[in-house]
């Protein structure tokens, strides 16, 4: 093996393309993923080699220092090499391969192997401390107008199509990192943000058609790294939203001129019947419990685990060991090159769920104090609870995933604060929910949310009630989970309730837009219940980061009577006292009942009004709502 | 220690009193339990003996073989004396106690130790090969119209009141039992026969005011324990209805001419309130979630677990040491002496819950076949599950409960079955529901039923669609569970279905007063409808007792499509397809789907009409209802 000094400092977006000799030279050498790094804990890596005709050649590793070439695996494709690599002895550099025919040196690829950011192993994923915000990146900010549209992308921005790109982008989140921080958000999850070349419908970011590339309607991968560089000096994490199950229908190993059609034979699910016949397709069920029910017929699980969600969105076969490797190192190469603080998986459990083990278990080795949060929608916690880590499953599966949404509660506080309050409906509800907590392995590590992307605005599911609306934003704000808000749930954005409303839900932020009439960033021309939302949940955000019972404090709670449900928050120096009121009349809390907890504490400061309240009498509460008080001797 | 030669064969039913010398004798000595049995597994036994006065005496064991007195404690009242006795070495015999006051001997005490059955303590508990008929006795059969009153007993006969006592008794079960016989009944739980001496509303049998004595007006202690012989002959076993958490207020404990008064100072839960002021009562807040609900605070759990059910119900205290001696000498008293093949346990949680684990668990270490399932009105598998042996809890809680009742599948029968079918109501909620037995130790020892005394009746709740109930009763008496069904379904009987109905519910079974018009015994006035009802049962009951598919096989099923839901049962050389079908138009079902369980078999019997099927070509199923194929080659 020859030496080569590595080519530090020379920066390769993607496996470059040397010189060649006289022999007949492969057009366009991709390689996937673009680069990899020293001092990876998995220190195996395999490259995705594309090239017409690519299978036809040998290879050999013709510069490299401590690298073995354990692998070539041409047999997968005509047009696609698998070139597994050894980096245990590795040290930065930039290797060389060769591709021969018979002896002769047809081509040359440089690859380079990168150092590694100082700590990058020991990156701390989102946890209790935090407040995540979600953003539908193109209908937040749009910072740059320059690239609503773009040369290379079908779809072309349209406003006033509620379904159609409305060019938010990366830049626009920038220029409100310091809103967010002032408002005391410590995360950030964004929608998808690669690459969609679909034709309609791809502002979602949902359908994947080069796992490698930002959008360029929303950026490039270079902005997207200084975007997380930039959010870290707001003191604020960047969560990616992945998607393993499916991709988009616009992907090159679908369709195109270029293509060169699929790595393998078993890429997608269907692949052979959809190569006979686009329109042959067999869509899931959606029946997610057919993965856990120890009585399901394994064809009922295959159709659900297989079948396509739409036909714009092919279902990726994980399966495939080629494939699960693909998606493994594309989660973390994304992790590394950005900077990432967390993982946000997309419809978990639609993906084969030996390949969600094995992904997730790959992403913790590489990042042991990251976080991963997975989406399975279903307000049962046994079903969600399947998927955390820790979790003893019956059927012996163990996941590694710390985190789940927590749809079950979410789902139970809308419900609960619209029903009636009486003995069996309303607060009890959300009350008796929290008994369930049982199931999960770590319940504290759940995401609770008041709205994603995917729901009615919460506000108008709550019937644009504010005290309601507060009720809602203080239990997610205050739970022992990890809350996530939503982009502009702080300003009261609103949907219809029935139903999905995607392009209403998803509306633009306003002031994302220059010459937008309602500004929140300027606070100009909002209403004063928007203020009132917007400085609610800016209290309790600011509040929220320097209480340790918030983020790190046991919970107890009193069975709701009489419409009023009351948590407790306690951390050693620190009591907090949370009542939910749904009584419209005012109404006086006899403290007696909490003595246990509250002990020898005198005096109450509400966190909200910065009102004193003495606690040798019951309490008065002149209105529907939340109270928060902050109990001392 | 003096020997006496065992009185065997010298039937007593209470402690005995015998001659005494000059000294004051007192009126009247009770001793619970009554006898006791040698060669228990558990060796202590203790006596609470009831006299005037009693706790001035000197305990001295005058004649006994191989019995020690370990000891007396007279502290906890000046009536009670309790009583503890070391029977390791115990043979068969009379012991004899003697109480003296200094050194005079003021009144001898009598007391069997009996012989064992044979095997007694390998008796075996219902289970999966079982189906449960529950009866409420005073509703049933009216064998002995002679007992409908007594003389001691404050509450009379009287059949025009939904809620009085309308004479049914145990003699009147005795004589059902060639009818429960030819149905296919092999276990009859009865609502409770023990004594409830209260002024009205006694028939239930709730209200306990005699631990060890049946209630007269449904026979004699005698006369269950010939119920219990007479019913083994039929291959039937008798479930005892147990209740610890409360008793009835007309117990001799609470008040009467003759009352002694409570055994000790904690025997009920808010005795010393109760005492000074009988209106002050603390009533359960029936929040069941409060005895496992992680945060939970110790204040809300004491008012569910301490309060009464009403002011004719107190609320027994399992914390009393003594008491919960007394309680589980009881049950393992009345299993030994009747001869039980086991106990449904009331309002489950509403106990101690430390106590119930010891009581579960001493009852299944003296009979370790034996079966006990406890009653949790929860629609919530996680909150029932909590109460099954086997459970590892996350708080440590170990029961030893074999059994729970399956209401939350219960529930999903009812409410699926009158849903619409669509992608999200109707079969799929019972489908999905199945998924949730992961949560349970050993779901298949739960008990499913299709109504008890509490709930309202199931052809009414569906309707009176008999298409549907044949579904439910089918449903239950396929499932891989122990069914149980209620007397008079079978004939179809109604309810309205708004809120609790018991009398109306626990109607007068068809035949079983003299005089009846309609009459289920000679099937005399039965409607097409009930004789259609009753054959069907009879046909299921009758195919189930042989199929060892049904008890003991596995179970798969397939997600509902187009309204139609398919189980299949199968054991090594029987499998059975179960097809829940609820479109009223015909449809053909193709079996393609189902080839994965199906294999080679070609030819189904329909074990309701004895049709046979080609299984090479869809199944034509002409109406809405149930059909049950036995799959053959």
């Amino acid at each position: 093996m020859n030496f080569l000094s590595p080519k530090l400092g020379f920066s390769l977006i993607a496996g470059l393309l040397l010189s060649s000799p006289c022999f007949a030279q492969i057009n366009a050498i991709k390689v996937e993923p673009e680069s990899w790094w020293a001092g990876m804990h998995n220190s195996q890596l395999q490259l995705l080699v594309y090239g017409e005709n690519i299978s036809q050649f040998e290879v050999k590793l013709l510069h490299s220092t401590g690298i073995k070439l354990v692998k070539v695996d041409a047999s997968q494709s005509q047009h696609h090499l698998f070139i597994d690599l050894d980096l245990t002895h590795a040290k930065p550099q930039t290797l060389t391969l060769g591709l021969y025919d018979k002896d002769e040196l047809v081509q040359e690829i440089e690859y380079p192997i990168l150092a590694r950011q100082k700590n990058a192993q020991h990156r701390q994923g989102f946890n209790n401390k935090d407040v995540i915000y979600l953003i539908t990146p193109d209908r937040f900010v749009n910072g740059d107008p320059d690239n609503d549209s773009h040369p290379d992308m079908l779809e072309k921005a349209n406003r006033n199509d509620k379904d159609g790109r409305h060019g938010g982008d990366i830049l626009g989140i920038r220029k409100a990192l310091p809103y967010l921080k002032d408002l005391g958000v410590t995360q950030l999850w964004i929608n998808p943000l690669l690459e969609n070349n679909q034709r309609q419908y791809s502002y979602h970011g949902y359908s994947t058609t080069n796992f490698y590339k930002i959008d360029p309607r929303f950026g490039s991968n270079a902005e997207y790294k200084a975007l997380v560089e930039e959010a870290r000096h707001f003191g604020i994490g960047i969560i990616k939203d992945v998607i393993v199950n499916h991709m988009g229908s616009g992907h090159h190993w679908m369709a195109g001129d270029n293509s060169l059609g699929f790595p393998t034979s078993t890429w997608i699910n269907g692949q052979s019947n959809w190569l006979q016949d686009h329109k042959n397709i067999a869509y899931t069920s959606h029946r997610r419990t057919t993965v856990q029910d120890p009585y399901a017929v394994a064809s009922d699980t295959a159709e659900f685990e297989n079948g396509w969600f739409t036909d714009t969105m092919p279902d990726l076969n994980q399966r495939d060991p080629h494939l699960a490797t693909y998606l493994i190192q594309n989660s973390i190469w994304w992790v590394e090159y950005a900077g990432l603080s967390g993982i946000r998986e997309d419809t978990y459990s639609y993906a084969d769920k030996a390949f969600l083990a094995k992904w997730s278990q790959a992403i913790m080795a590489e990042y042991p104090q990251f976080n991963i949060v997975g989406e399975e929608w279903s307000a049962n916690p046994i079903t969600v609870s399947y998927w955390q880590a820790g979790k003893i499953n019956k059927d012996g599966y163990q996941s590694y995933s710390p985190s789940m949404m927590d749809f079950p509660l979410y789902e139970k506080i809308i419900s609960s604060l619209n029903e009636k309050e009486d003995w069996g409906s309303g607060l009890i509800n959300l009350y008796e929910m929290l008994a369930n907590d049982v199931v999960y392995a770590s319940p504290t590590q759940l995401v609770l949310f008041e709205g994603n992307h995917d729901t009615n605005r919460l506000f108008s599911l709550l019937n644009e009630d504010i005290a309601l609306y507060k009720m809602a934003m203080a239990y997610v704000l205050t739970s022992n989970r990890i809350p996530q808000i939503f982009y502009g749930s702080e300003v009261l954005m609103t949907s219809p309730t029935k139903d999905r409303n995607d392009g209403a839900v998803r509306a633009d932020f306003p002031g994302g837009w220059q010459g937008d009439t309602v500004n929140v960033f300027d606070k100009h021309n909002l209403s004063t219940e928007q203020l009132d939302a917007l400085n609610f949940t800016r209290t309790l955000l600011q509040y929220r980061q320097q209480s340790a019972a918030i983020t790190s404090g046991e919970l107890k709670h009193f069975a709701p009577k009489n419409g009023v449900y009351v948590q407790f928050r306690q951390a050693e120096n620190e009591l907090l006292m949370i009542i939910y009121n749904k009584n419209d009349q005012p109404i006086e809390l006899d403290l007696q009942r909490f003595n246990q907890i509250i002990h020898h504490a005198n005096q109450a400061k509400d966190i909200l009004t910065s009102n004193i309240y003495e606690l040798d009498s019951p309490l008065k509460l002149t209105q529907k709502g939340v109270t928060i008080l902050s109990l001392s001797r």
